[in-house]
C-alpha cells in the first residue's frame, strides 16, 4: 500500500482531537490527500455499532460482547474506508484504533491483551498502523479536563478503578509494540505537543 | 452445569420452529423447566444486534463484520440467558447457535470454519451445546416453502449460490463434530420428525 496510516491513542480528554486537526492541516498544506476518521465509527454501519456500544441504556452489555462489537465496527471501518484510502495513497489519521481495544477491553475489562489482539487480527488482517502515537499526560490534568465535560457515554461513565487501569495500560503499551508505537509527552502548549508529534511522524515516514 | 443445552440447526424453512415448539411441550409435560430462545437474539442487547445484522439497509456490511456481530450477539446471549438458565438446571432449546456461524459465515461467506470456530470460542468459552440437531431436508422442499414466504431479511435475500453453499455445508457438519451433532431426517410428517428428534435427545441425555 502506498498510503500512510497514523493512529492516535490515549485516555479520554488527553487532547487527541486538537492535535489530529493540526496534523491534518499540516499534511494538507504540504499537498497530501488526508482522511481523518475515528473509532468506533467512521462508516455508516460502524457508527450504528458505535451507538450500540456507547448507549447508556445497554448497561448489561457483557465485556466480551463489548470487545466483539468494537472489532465488528473496526472490520467494517477497515474494509470500507481505511484500506481503500491507503490503496489510493492517502494519509489516514484515525482517532483510536486496535490499541484502544487492547487497553480498554484487554486491560480495563481484564480480558487479556493477547486474546483481544487475536480477535482484532481477524477484523483487520494485515492493516496495522504505520505509526501509533500514544499521548502521555498527567492524571490530574485529565481529571481537571473531564470535570468540565458533560453528556458522558457508557464507557466514560465507568468507575474510577476502570479509568485508572486504562491510564496505567497506556503507559506500558509501547514496551509491547516498540516498533509501531511511540509515546508523546502531551503536557505543555498545543504548539509544543504538535511539534513533538511532527517529529515522531517524520522519523516514521523516513523509514 | 445441571441443565441440558439443545440447539436446532438447518437451512431456512427446514421446519425448526414447529419442532422446537413440540419439543418444548414434550419436556414441559414431563415437568422440566424449559427455556426456548433463538439466535441471533434472545436478550435485549442481542436483539438490537440482530436488527443490525438483518436490516436490508446494511447491504455494505463486510463478511467479517457480519461474523463478529453474530459472535457479539452470542456472547451476550450466553452470559445473560443461556449460562444462568443451565446453572439453574433448566433445559435450554435454542433455534440456531454456533453452527449457523460455521455454516453461513465459515462456508457461505468463505471465511473458513476454523477461523469462525475460534472466534466463537472467545464468545461462548466452554458453553457448547450438549446436542445439536441438524435438519436434513430435500432442497426442492425448502424452495417450495421459501416461495411462500414474504418479508425476507438481508441474509434470506442472498443469492442462490450462497444458499446452495449453506445447504451443502449442513450436510457435512456432522462429520466434523460427530460427538455433539446429530442429523435428523426432516422429510415426512411433523409427528414423524418429532419422534425422530425425541429419540436422538433421549440417547444424548442418557449418556
Amino acid at each position: 500500500m502506498n498510503g500512510f496510516f497514523i493512529t492516535f491513542e490515549g485516555p479520554d480528554a488527553c487532547g487527541k482531537s486538537t492535535q489530529i486537526n493540526l496534523l491534518k492541516n499540516y499534511f494538507q498544506d504540504k499537498g497530501y490527500d488526508v482522511v481523518v476518521t475515528r473509532e468506533p465509527g467512521g462508516t455508516l454501519i460502524s457508527e450504528k455499532i458505535r451507538a450500540l456500544i456507547l448507549d447508556k441504556e445497554n448497561k448489561n452489555m457483557s465485556y466480551k460482547t463489548e470487545a466483539l462489537l468494537y472489532a465488528a465496527s473496526r472490520a467494517q471501518h477497515i474494509d470500507e474506508l481505511i484500506k481503500p484510502s491507503l490503496l489510493q495513497g492517502k494519509i489516514v489519521i484515525c482517532d483510536r484504533f486496535i490499541d484502544s481495544s487492547l487497553i480498554y477491553q484487554g486491560i480495563g475489562r481484564n480480558l487479556g491483551i493477547d486474546k483481544i489482539y487475536n480477535l482484532n487480527l481477524f477484523a483487520i488482517e494485515d492493516t496495522l498502523p504505520d505509526i501509533t502515537i500514544i499521548f502521555q499526560i498527567e492524571e490530574e490534568e485529565i481529571q481537571r479536563r473531564k470535570n468540565r465535560r458533560k453528556n458522558l457515554d457508557r464507557l466514560e461513565c465507568e468507575k474510577d478503578e476502570f479509568h485508572k487501569k486504562v491510564y496505567e495500560g497506556y503507559k506500558i503499551l509501547k514496551d509491547i509494540y516498540p516498533e509501531r508505537i511511540k509515546n508523546v509527552d502531551a503536557n505543555g502548549t498545543v504548539k509544543q505537543v504538535h511539534e513533538r508529534i511532527i517529529k515522531l511522524i517524520q522519523n516514521a515516514m523516513e523509514k
